[in-house]
């Protein structure tokens, strides 16, 4: 299978991206990569680096979207876009798949005025996978849909569910609605309608999840709106990023330094690698009608080898077929409207 | 000054809450203290505690309000609760503040129903202090209102505002809104609108604030809608939760076991202490027309003691004052469709 690699998407692009693209390729030997983007300078990455066995190849694309430009600026504007010449080599077949470390909102709009969605999806999400104390869970959506409505908090349920069973591998996958408190009667507007939903639907669903009990283990995936999401998981960062600063400062103002930084490495590396957004790749774009998937900003090599890694299988299992077969079956607008009265 | 204490509020009531009440009149000698709940109870747990000559009544209650239960059964079946009797002492003017870590969402909801709100308040938010890498910053609606209008975030930037100077002792905190993006146009319907009217207002706006910068000290007061600042809240809780358990267990795994604990005791142990909430005590229910304060359910004597210890502060200083009249000054609601269009 082909995947169409934005190499310029990413704050270390093209250097991380390339080097992504070769691990993945070193590991998956049914995998072969384009590479969408400046072609000289990726010509120039991929001589410094002995990889011309490899089955890569270079689509060149002359625009760059930079980090904060607006999706509709950047659909008008770049039609020859990294992100955009790969979104397209997907729509015209010559690749199965996409994978981009660029500017989210971008390549989202991209997918969806490109591809478009799957039959029946109200609005695709981006499906996050996270770390938690026991294993890791599914968030979704982490950052589309600022502003939602219950029945896309139910597909949502219906995408995550299946992308779960598939990814982790798993039959039913327990399944929770982000909120506060735990009964049904609580939260807001939104999501007291979209529990009705999901109850109603095939998903194992658990109920509510408070905050404070996404990172125990309890539920598999976890579905909210996009901005609620995106703020979940960007608080998590930041005060992950924030305790580990903290932390070590303590460590060398308490512990005679270099003795405790020492023992202590191996333990903070161990921890540093379970908690890591790289460790779990890119996120799928669920409800685009084609595999899709975005990766962090930050990404390293090992990010974009392990988000190739996550396309890869995400095309293989055939998980669009299976949601689009499970979404036919499930509520329609008229359908939700009567479960929500 | 006279502060009420519901005795009975909180997972290790009454123990716990008399304890931190003996801490904070051993510390603050102009407080007095009325302990609200079951006299019995409470005499029992007070004779066990030399502390005849410490400035504390008893004023019984017969009821009980428990953690699950909703705020309209309450209030109208527990009309002698620890914490409607506790709002009541407030009301007749028998204490100047009231303090409770029971439930709430029924604490929220008693203060609304027997002191209502202060003049202009749309509606009244709990105003929780966090740690951050260089300080702390206040956080509010922590979790009383779940579905928010653009003005009550705008009344919230003015509140918080507020209480910061007097809290943190500052002359121009700096004031952001919990969004997605840090453009203005970025964000829900919500923020977009709310952004647009606190620009408006006098307080030090500075914007959006993402996800993973509320705990990067570049904020002193972060406003959101109470259902996204109550998940914000509990995810950094259950995340600090959760890393300290992963922590520990790699540590457990790779440093040989009881030298590097004992190495690391007081590194966490000053960790712990920047980043427990019972550090900060209690939140209060800011735009009540007297000062109310909650304090978390797992609240320690010495959470309850801070909470006292805030109250008190909140008191002496005149916040209330301050916050009516620049509410007074600030927009009203037709006003604010005015600026938003």
């Amino acid at each position: 299978m082909k995947i169409a690699l934005d190499a310029m998407g990413g704050d270390y692009a093209p250097a991380t991206t390339i080097e992504g693209a070769i691990e993945a390729l070193n590991e998956y030997k049914d995998l072969s990569i384009v590479l969408v983007g400046n072609e000289a300078e990726i010509k120039a990455a991929l001589d410094e680096r002995k990889c011309a066995d490899l089955p890569i190849t270079i689509h060149h694309a002359s625009q760059v979207v930079e980090m904060d430009e607006s999706p509709l600026a950047a659909l008008r504007r770049k039609k020859d876009s990294s992100i955009r010449v790969a979104v397209d080599l997907v729509k015209s077949g010559d690749a199965d798949s996409m994978v981009s470390a660029g500017n989210s909102g971008v390549v989202m709009a991209t997918c969806l005025y490109v591809l478009g969605k799957l039959p029946r999806v109200e609005r695709p999400a981006i499906a996050a996978i996270m770390p938690n104390l026991k294993d890791h869970f599914i968030l979704l959506d982490a950052g589309a849909n600022v502003d939602c409505k219950p029945l896309q908090l139910y597909q949502f349920a219906i995408m995550g569910d299946a992308y779960a069973r598939f990814t982790f591998d798993m039959e039913k996958p327990r399944v929770g609605l982000l909120g506060i408190g735990e009964e049904d009667v609580k939260g807001n507007e939104l999501t007291r309608e979209a529990f009705k939903l999901i109850k109603s639907s095939h998903v194992n669903f658990i109920g509510n999840i408070e905050g404070q009990h996404i990172f125990s283990g309890d539920a598999d995936v976890i579905v909210c709106d996009g901005f609620v999401g995106n703020i979940a998981l960007k608080v998590s960062e930041g005060l992950a990023e924030a305790m580990g600063k903290m932390l070590k400062r303590e460590i060398v103002e308490k512990v005679s330094g270099k003795i405790g930084a020492l023992l202590f490495k191996d333990a903070f590396k161990s921890f540093k690698k379970k908690t890591d957004y790289s460790e779990y790749g890119g996120a799928p774009l669920l409800g685009i009608s084609k595999p899709c998937f975005i990766s962090h900003g930050r990404s390293s090599s090992k990010a974009i080898k392990n988000a190739l890694k996550a396309a890869r299988e995400f095309h293989r299992q055939g998980i669009l077929d299976v949601i689009t077969r499970e979404l036919k079956e499930g509520l329609s607008g008229r359908e939700a409207v009567a479960v929500k009265e």
